[in-house]
Formats: C-alpha cells, structure tokens, sequence
C-alpha cells in the first residue's frame, strides 16, 4: 500500500480502453465510504463519460486534451443542495448557506476525490487532477447543470496508462513536514531546500525554454501569475455568491 | 486495497501504544508524493506529539478527547509562506495573497490528508478527522505559530485502535453520484434516499435522545445550526483576511 503511494504519477495518456462500469462502481462505492463530515454526505461526484458534454466540459479546463481523451471524467462539487431540500422536507431549518458550510462541504468533496484516486490507482487507473476547476467553475456549473449550494471543487481524468512516466520531483521533507509547531524559514533554510530542485538539469532546460531568469520566474510570470490568480479570485468568489455560499 | 477502503471506520479511542517515529516518517514521506498543485507543495503538515501543546490545542477543537488521547495530531495548513519566501530571494514577484491562492493550497492540504489517512489506515493504525479546525483556526494559528499565508484546513488524530466499531451507515449511492450532468432530487427523491436511514433504530433513538421530532431537526438545531454555522463563517473570513488571503 504504501508501495502504491509512493509510486504516484500523474497520468496525462489514456490508451483507448474502457473502463467496465461494474468496476467504476467498485471504485466509487469504496470512494463513498471514507470519512465525512457529520455523515450528512454533503458531496456530489458527477461520473461524464458522454462525448458531447466532454467535449463541452473542454474549454472551462483551458481545452487540455486529458478531458476529452480520458474515459471518465469526474467532477467532485461541495453540495448542500440534497441535505438542505431534506431539511426543508422535514420542518428542520437548514442554515447551510454560508461560508463555513462551503468549508466542510469542500472537505468532504477533497477527501472523496483522493479516496477515489487511489482507488483507481490500486487497479491499475491513472489520475490527472485538474486545478482549473476552480478557474471556470461558473462554465462547468453550466455544462452540468449544478443547481444552487452546488460548487464544482476539483476535477479529476481517469483511465488506463499509455506509459508511466517518470516521478517529478519533492523537496526534502523538512519544507513540508514541522515538528510539534511551525518553524519559519530563514534566507539560508530557503536557500537549501530549493538548491538541488533549481540545480537539476530538467528545470535548467524548463527555465530556457521559457525564457525566464529563474524556475520561481516561470512561476509568478508564467504559470501561476497575480494577474491571473486575482482573477480568477474575483470570479471564484462571485460563483460563491451566485450558488449560494457567500453573503 | 478496496477492502481497506471498504472497511474505513472513525476510530476515537487509541491505545497507549506510540507510533514509532520510523512508520510516521514512512508515511509522511508517501503522503508527500501524492498530488499537488504545480508541483509547489505548496501545503504544510503540524505533526504534534508535545502533551502541553496538545493540551493547548485541546480547547480549540472543543475539547474533543481524541486531541489528548490519541499519540499523534496532525494539522494540515494551506501554506503559501514558504513557496513567497522562496519568490522573494528569487526577485520573481509573488501573486499568493488572494482567494484562488487560498482555494488552490487547501485543496493540497486535504489531497495530503487523505492520502496520509489511508497510508495510516493500511498500517493498521486509525484516525479521526476533526472539522472544528475551521471553526477555531485562529485559536490554532496562535498555538501552533503559523505565520501569514498559512491557514489550518483539517486536524486529524491517528493511533492504534482500542476497538473497531461498527460502521456508520451511508445513504444510496444516487444521494452522491450523478450520472453524466447533475440530477437535481424531487421530494419524492428525497423521501426514497432518507427513508431506510429514518427508519434504522439507531436513528430513532438518536432523535429521541436530541428530544426532536425527527432526525433533520438533530442536525439544523443542535450538531450544524444556523446560528452556528454563520457565526464561525464570520469568524473563519476574518481568518483568511488576517492570514492574507483575502482582501
């Protein structure tokens, strides 16, 4: 098991195999058992395989190609929109739409999607995660017709690897993991645990390619700039709004 | 694999019995490889063993008694302090303090969690997931030093399991599971979905206890109230602004 995990890769080809339906319902009924906050469930998984709404799917994830390659696309929503029609149904106020509400049920849409991956990992599948979700989630909205107290979270492509590539890369441990409280890093402690990553020959090259003086330029100018995270922060928070989360 | 999703339980009570700091790294080091955004890593996990600082945890997650018990807490922090520094000493201009920011590091953060609960549970260790974190971040933020940019999304505790309790029950699988775009539930719906769970004698008993009239009223008057829920998505805001990803 912990075999498995450390063999992670993201698999970005899928061979043209089908995934059988009976073990997709494997798969997702072990996903539906993992931990969730207070057993209200209050997460949908919406299983797209139909090509016409993955091909719809495609720009709201910038049109990469995982979406309409892979076999199964599977968007995970924080979704108070059943237990609250419940509550309603049964004379219980239901006080879901808010923030906080938005939190736990985010959470339990995380856990369920991660439950799900290496699910599928154990069998032989591999996983793209798609962080555009949050992006254009007002486009997927759409596509999938989510109701309000709906929000689509993440996005995840599976199917069968054409090839397994190589793993990328980790920071020692110690960038990630702190003892007993949190311990904040020096200019020397930076220094270190980024030094062999900037050092290695794959990024060298990343940062030619993209013509930038350095791998953290390729970040804040390329990938993930504030111009476009500031962006898509307004229009993320609208979505909040719209669906009903935010005041 | 599958079984031991299946066979997923909450585990509250831990032996005496400590994990050995070897496993511990073994399964910090596969949680690690899991996905992440970018390949940032941009998260940080608060391993807490210290029984005074878990005591001074205690009362942020209610005094739940797993926080003291259990031989093991684990705080997983969306975290963009490091990955700014590192932006910082590189003269690339950092674009982190904002809500999309936010969004994509929690998402790691849980990706993370999972992963190191399954990890956990392989080993035959258990683990309970604390959702109180969002409620009293700031308290947590205090205690364990987390400076800006870091938020606390989840807490979970991990030992060895006293006893396997019985599994907690789950709604049908249409409840979660959309098929193609998003089918949004009747009242008819909801009645068939809820009924077997109304019915269950564990229910009954559970609403009689709450003195409510059915089992809806337990969850919006007493476990996730109105009143509750928009007290702590306030609190919880301030957080993300005070933290710096929110304006």
């Amino acid at each position: 098991m912990l075999h498995l995990l450390n063999q992670h890769r993201t698999i970005r080809k899928y061979t043209e195999q089908p995934i059988k339906s009976e073990l997709l319902n494997q798969l997702l009924e072990a996903t539906c058992r993992t931990s969730n906050t207070g057993n209200m469930q209050a997460y949908s998984i919406i299983v797209t395989t139909d090509s016409t709404l993955k091909e719809q799917l495609s720009p709201a994830h910038f049109n990469q190609p995982m979406i309409k390659q892979a076999p199964v696309v599977l968007t995970f929503c924080a979704d108070f929109n059943r237990f609250t029609k419940w509550c309603n149904q049964r004379n219980a106020e239901p006080g879901y739409d808010n923030f906080q509400s938005f939190m736990a049920t985010a959470i339990d849409a995380l856990i369920a999607a991660q439950t799900f991956c290496i699910a599928a990992e154990s069998v032989g599948l591999g996983i793209c995660y798609l962080g555009t979700t949050t992006y254009n989630a007002r486009e997927i909205i759409d596509v999938l017709q989510l109701p309000k107290l709906v929000v689509p979270i993440t996005t995840i492509t599976v199917g069968y690897p054409v090839e397994m590539p190589d793993q990328t890369d980790r920071l020692p441990m110690k960038a990630v993991i702190h003892n007993e409280i949190y311990h904040d890093f020096s200019a020397i402690d930076i220094e270190e645990l980024y030094t062999e990553k900037e050092k290695s020959e794959f990024y060298k090259q990343f940062v030619a390619e993209n013509n930038k003086e350095n791998l953290a330029q390729v970040f804040t100018d390329i990938r993930y700039s504030k111009k476009n995270n500031e962006f898509f922060s307004e229009k993320f928070l609208l979505v909040l709004k719209e669906q009903g989360f935010l005041k």
